[in-house]
């Protein structure tokens, strides 16, 4: 016997037009490309994402169609989200910080038909349009006057022309609730990008659940600056949380440094915001010599890597704001977990809650998690036992774009690449990526702890710990370490550094001075590359 | 084309399971009919859900059976939630306070199976069980040696020899999220009472909404206590929302006086309670005259019907207490607005934020709601004009139980049968119930504005207004007054306390002083019984 409730669909349409019924005169506030802030209102995000989805029924793209963009976080982008998704087209976020020729890969990959980019992204379209052999438009993301004369970009329009001219009269189509609105790739490390493509109904479901108290926690009384760029999963699904509660957005437009950052969260009351360590320390780093503080801002989540202790600390008692671990991944929406403490760890003491802190959290209603052994065979969640980490949920993607038949699922759970404890209480923690754990005697070596402890060193800079092959014990740890500028620093000190921080057998068997460590578009160290920088490195002893 | 991602069931099964898996050890404290506090956790209320789905499976209940309960709140009955829908079967929560003629026939219209009681009802369950034709099985909520002997009810178990002996060994069923969950019936002031058959989908999607920080802000750093019935709506659907969360629930049983309230609240840490306001003045009672305080509460959600000025002054200025108004209906599973500022009303003075905080509240993100006059035409969003107040959604009704032919949509919106106003902001208030208000000379006068200024003079305890026939004006208004004992009050009197409050043409014709007004099962005033009272009443000057 079915329920006789309503049937409506979760649409990314209801969310803007959510945010202008009831939202309709709260701010969204841009730092453009240009250096300008441009201000306007949910309402005229609505109005001007009816004309995006106009200029688009113009050109007669079908459903389906992908659109793709390689643009700041900034108003534009945002119409674009909600007009491209909300009329039945796929919205594509390129990553420019990939290589051209990797961006050309995707473009043609996802088929992509339209292309809007920031005009700071000029040269790099310039770069690889001609090989997209798919994309019959491209729209800068700029006013008529400002669209360069000659280009070389084949029917370039300025944006402004586009989807200006359109009236603002439209209904939304009443899609299927499974209909696909975005599509992400994961700059994998090894392997060619893979797509994850996601549905109105994932993502309606995963605003709601990231706007949870236990989650991000927003509201109507927040301002909220996504710093996490918007071509990075949706700057974790941020645009559609934020219109669900009809907060006030600020975007930070290409400036990231300490100081624009710091001004904009000061100039425009935020309350929130969300990103990657790498920015925040940016930002402390601005503020501390100056003696600066918050005036607004209550908390940030943090994501993408994990969030050094000091940071927290930094945050939490210099600056009164709390610091949220936040862990999730392209194939997620990208939420899985957020790290907040229950009402029983409310009474503990501040170096427990630190503890707690570390880890990546607890899941949100909506994922399910477990950690397995190389059997399949589900671990304890004791806190200790480590193990490969599955996921699922209903913002968990089944399978990538155009790799249907090849389902990435094992019975049904998303193996994540990561290796985790859970503890009793839920509390996940990262210890490794699947690929980076060092099996040593048939005992697992976090590499992520080695260099955790490397980076302790107040000479260091920057350290990677990976895995050499050893014929006695499968595998030795190798830390490779970059040095401060000016410290000196010995392999004999680094390795006397480690005693009594972990298990003997855990402390790395050498220490590699290098330059610099590789890394990838979005800042995570290259292991791949790394080894193969040490292809004709021996152990010591062999 | 279709996302990729997995498709996974929005199901009550999958709110107890995750409460079990990242919340067994939080506490679930219920104040038993007995008198005792009972106390486990998350991972005993799954355990024995678990116990239920198979004591339902052994008697070969049916899928979409009904399951009635006639039980206060408690984890019986918290078990009952889970049991009864997690299997498949439909959860119906019986009131008990309406009349046993009631009960019987909505246990009828229902087509119960099984009846399971709180020991305190079983004078009840004599009274009707013979008119109930459906019910086979009667399951009294207690231990087995708490069993009566001859209770005349025939084969009556006790719960705990029912579901004790089965084993938790049990898979919840992966059901279409569409298939009935639950069945509340209105206790309709007029004609039949009718049912609302709630979904897996609208509960869960419903229990996300309500949990949202714009709403009722439920986190695993809450206690809750819901003193709402969980046969009124489902206790407004914290049973499940405190499940999705990983809340503390404390359940108070049948002891609502302001003492066992206060003592409960204390005891377990209470930091959020929800109820209608008859209950929090008499909390508010107990006390006042002790100089007593909270020390842990730090908001309530009121509900039911408009909360007076003075309690929400009281909570917030003497108690420090944050209370907010909250909106619906058993059409609506309920919640459909709750009075949360946005960001820019924090800056508001104190006068104009109550004035604010009187108002019903906005929609949280999933209902739309919109005023029309007598002709459907939509009404503005001025905070001025009144109109009737239509409502949809995914947890709104699209039919009432078993009347699937008689759509009660208008145009596929739910007319509420409340008269409303709507301002710029998105905040509704109820200015009347449709049938309720007093057409007036071609103006509508709202018969709970009279009231309301009624009520704030010093020498009343209730006030109900009417509309009269009146040859000239269609209607005109009468208020019908309960005096507060030992003082004095004359006609005149109210009538000049009117003068200045209102419009001249907006104060009521005449007082009629009566001994006390006629209030349903759920303490709504009964204003057709009251007319049928006034059958021979003639406005002055007729």
């Amino acid at each position: 016997m079915l329920g006789l409730m309503q049937q409506q669909s979760l649409l990314i349409s209801s969310l803007i037009e959510f945010a202008e019924n009831h939202h309709g005169d709260t701010e969204v506030v841009s730092r453009r490309v240009e250096g300008d802030v441009h201000r306007y209102t949910w309402a005229d995000v609505a109005r001007r994402s009816r004309q995006v989805a106009k200029a688009l029924d113009a050109q007669n793209l079908p459903q389906g169609a992908r659109v793709a963009t390689l643009a700041w976080n900034g108003y534009r982008h945002l119409e674009l989200y909600f007009g491209v998704s909300g009329s039945g087209r796929v919205l594509h976020t390129l990553n420019p910080r990939l290589h051209p020729d990797q961006i050309a890969w995707i473009a043609n990959h996802a088929e992509d038909q339209v292309l809007c980019f920031d005009m700071g992204f000029l040269p790099l379209v310039q770069a690889v349009h001609s090989h997209c052999k798919t994309i019959t438009h491209y729209v800068a993301l700029c006013d008529a006057d400002k669209l360069p004369q000659d280009s070389g970009i084949p029917n370039l329009v300025s944006y402004e022309a586009w989807m200006g001219q359109q009236s603002s009269e439209y209904s939304w189509p009443d899609l299927d609730e499974n209909t696909a609105c975005s599509l992400c790739y994961t700059s994998g490390t090894t392997g060619d990008p893979k797509g994850a493509l996601y549905s109105h109904r994932s993502t309606v479901l995963h605003a709601y659940a990231s706007a949870l108290p236990d989650s991000m926690c927003m509201s109507a009384r927040d301002a909220i600056l996504p710093v996490v760029p918007m071509f990075h999963v949706n700057a974790w699904g941020i645009p559609y949380s934020a219109a669900m509660v009809g907060a006030k957005l600020v975007f930070p437009g290409p400036a990231l440094d300490g100081k624009s950052v710091y001004e904009l969260i000061e100039s425009e009351g935020v309350t929130f915001a969300a990103g990657v360590p790498t920015v925040w320390q940016m930002l402390l780093g601005h503020m501390k010599p100056a003696g600066l503080q918050f005036s607004h801002l209550q908390r940030t989540v943090i994501g993408g890597s994990a969030c050094p202790p000091a940071m927290i600390d930094a945050f939490r008692e210099d600056y009164k704001v709390d610091v949220l671990h936040a862990w999730g991944m392209t194939e997620m929406s990208p939420l899985g977990t957020v790290c907040t403490l229950k009402n029983k760890h409310l009474a503990m003491d501040a170096e427990a809650q630190m503890k707690l802190r570390m880890k990546q959290g607890r899941c949100i209603y909506g994922i399910e998690m477990k950690i397995v052994d190389e059997n399949g065979q589900a671990l304890a969640h004791d806190g200790k036992v480590a193990g490969d980490l599955l996921v699922k949920g209903p913002w968990v993607i089944a399978s990538y774009f155009k790799q249907e038949g090849a389902s990435p699922l094992l019975d049904g759970w998303f193996p994540t690449g990561d290796v985790a404890t859970i503890d009793a209480d839920g509390f996940m923690q990262i210890t490794d990526r699947s690929k980076d754990v060092i099996k040593s005697g048939g005992e697992w070596i976090s590499s992520i702890e080695v260099e955790n402890i490397a980076m302790a060193h107040p000479a260091v800079a920057m350290a990677a710990c990976v895995g050499m092959r050893h014929p006695k014990w499968d595998e030795r740890p190798v830390v490779c370490v970059v040095k401060k500028p000016g410290v000196e620093l010995t392999r004999a000190q680094l390795l006397q550094f480690y005693e009594g921080k972990t298990a003997k057998w855990q402390i790395p068997d050498d220490v590699v001075f290098v330059d610099a460590i590789p890394l990838g578009a979005t800042g995570k160290m290259l292991k791949t590359r790394l080894r193969v920088q040490l292809a004709d490195y021996v152990l010591p002893g062999l």
